[in-house]
């Protein structure tokens, strides 16, 4: 018999259906072989040297030999290249945004009634993170201490678009591979900050309040109690945090990974938790690079909106997405999700993946 | 600049960035070559012959030859096979299915706490409708005498499910391609009862709602007015029915068939609005299939929910969603979805193409 189990954080079902259970050898369609690419690319825009294919960066993090990995002395370099040194991480903005900054004196929350709906102009920020100058590398084939450039990076770029009024929320996400929606090899993630707060974020918050109303505590809090104490769907932990496959995965291998220490927002992680993340998460990562022969994946980090940043209902977390099944008919019709692996069967396979 | 566009069923906001549009030609990498098919393949289930490879039908209409197209005579075969005459459209329980109906005696609709969480069985219903014994059809290529089996089919199943007072929410839904999420190439749609209503379906309900309540109207019906009456968006229309690209398209070329007539549950289709549906649902998958060379796509009836079937604020409608780009971190992250291509230009290029 099926299970159908609920999302705590946003009171969606999702149906749990083993009958089509398949090992993870069998996810064959959607993996690729364990990464094989040159570490430099002529045509590609993010390796060294091509800087010029890219637009200017908007921040760099110069390269300095081995450091110790918990520092990120990068810099805004204001539309300049920098000083032709050696670059560790690279952002530039996105040079086919989704969303735009606004020109001067526009007014980037005016809606427009065109006939029975509402528009407006798409403003917001997009920027790309290049990770590292190496082509053939991956989060889970990176040092701690590259990874941790990464996070920080993204920490950083966080609380610059932060700055900008128009960005309602800021959405920091890394598409892995052809499947989950890149083109681009090179190692890279990217940011957006967007105009509004989607209608889907709007739900995660109103549960987390109503949860929060109803119990006095975080909803996130508490699962990560729990999980804690259940233990059958850990992965790993750290001093910092800990991963899991939640109860209600919506797909197959998905993990969830949470700070001990609530916060709302992305944006206060200090600079020890950032090495704390950057280590689980290339740990995880690692996990399943082994155990589904690099999957494609998408990661995503689910922030609160600003004005929300405060709030003591609402918890920010890294989510982790392979892309191993497809959204089809139902999913679109229904909203809910069929998972062919259960997430205690997931996690006891990626504990062993290392 | 990018737009924002808010879809006034549901209040999410999509953005339209055609900044990186392309033409129809250029959507190569998800679309099939014009389908040359077999029409008989000695290893599908779903072909004549090998119907002891799928399980026992639950619906057969026969094949009469060349009947008005208007009428259904299927019948429920309880579990037998039949009389070993040939047929034109057969429904069978889907091998695998998502959800299952209950043990007599079970409540399918008691949750249980597991921990901090809940979780029930997973009852419901899923058959698959075989829409053709010729494997090499798909809806695109067959006649409206075909299409109108099939859709008259649906709607027999639809009340067959919609008596088992375990399905809240009956989804009807077809996925072309592996893309959409198909392995099986004879064309086949899907029907799946659930025994929840699914918190996306509710959030639409409620959004209807609140429209109904500002204004007395339902919000569908407004849509379809707005839409004729401005035109730019429209692609075909019969006496039954109106196909357009709506205003806050998620994807490029999705397409929304409407009826005429507002009612909430697909379950009151007449046999003449089936003749209709088929027809338009046929033209507009023709026309997808000519401009984007036989794209992956999923459509799927939305329908209210058993209990909201009378309700003057739903309004059900056929939505068909090429698979043309990718869901990457960003869609998941926000809920929002980018859209390379206006719905005016989609709409435009669709009525151009038969």
């Amino acid at each position: 018999m099926p299970l159908l189990r609920q999302d705590l954080a946003t009171r969606r079902w999702c149906i749990i259906s083993t009958e089509r259970a398949r090992r993870p050898d069998d996810f064959s369609s959607h993996r690729g072989a364990p990464a094989s690419l040159p570490p430099y690319s002529p045509t590609c825009p993010f390796c060294p040297g091509n800087e010029h294919m890219a637009p200017e960066p908007v921040y760099v993090v110069p390269d300095r030999g081995s450091g110790d990995g918990r520092t990120c002395e990068g810099r805004s370099v204001g539309g300049k290249t920098g000083d032709g040194k050696r670059w560790a991480v690279r952002v530039v903005p996105n040079k086919f945004p989704a969303l735009v900054a606004p020109a001067p004196g526009a007014e980037p929350r005016k809606r427009r009634q065109v006939g029975l709906y509402l528009e407006m102009d798409g403003c917001g920020q997009h920027e790309v993170v290049i990770e590292s100058p190496d082509h053939s590398k991956t989060i889970a084939t990176m040092s701690d201490e590259e990874t941790t450039r990464v996070v920080l990076t993204y920490r950083e770029r966080f609380l610059a678009l932060d700055k900008s009024d128009w960005n309602e929320l800021i959405i920091i996400f890394r598409n892995q591979g052809e499947v989950a929606g890149t083109s681009l090899a090179h190692p890279h993630s990217q940011i957006v900050g967007t105009p509004i707060v989607p209608s889907d974020i709007r739900c995660r918050l109103e549960e987390a309040q109503r949860h929060f109303d109803d119990r006095g505590t975080c909803v996130y809090c508490d699962m990560l109690d729990a999980e804690i104490a259940e233990g059958s769907r850990l992965v790993a932990a750290n001093a910092g945090f800990v991963a899991f496959c939640p109860f209600a995965s919506a797909v197959p291998y998905a993990t969830w990974i949470v700070p001990r220490r609530h916060a709302s927002s992305f944006g206060v992680l200090t600079d020890e938790e950032a090495g704390l993340l950057a280590q689980i998460l290339r740990d995880n990562l690692r996990r399943l690079y082994l155990l589904l022969s690099n999957p494609d994946y998408n990661y995503v980090i689910r922030s609160s909106p600003h004005h929300a940043a405060g709030e003591p209902h609402f918890h920010w977390y890294l989510e982790i997405l392979p892309r191993l099944t497809t959204q089809a008919g139902f999913e679109i019709g229904s909203g809910m999700s069929v998972n062919i692996v259960a997430p205690e069967a997931a996690a006891a396979q990626l504990r062993d993946a290392s």
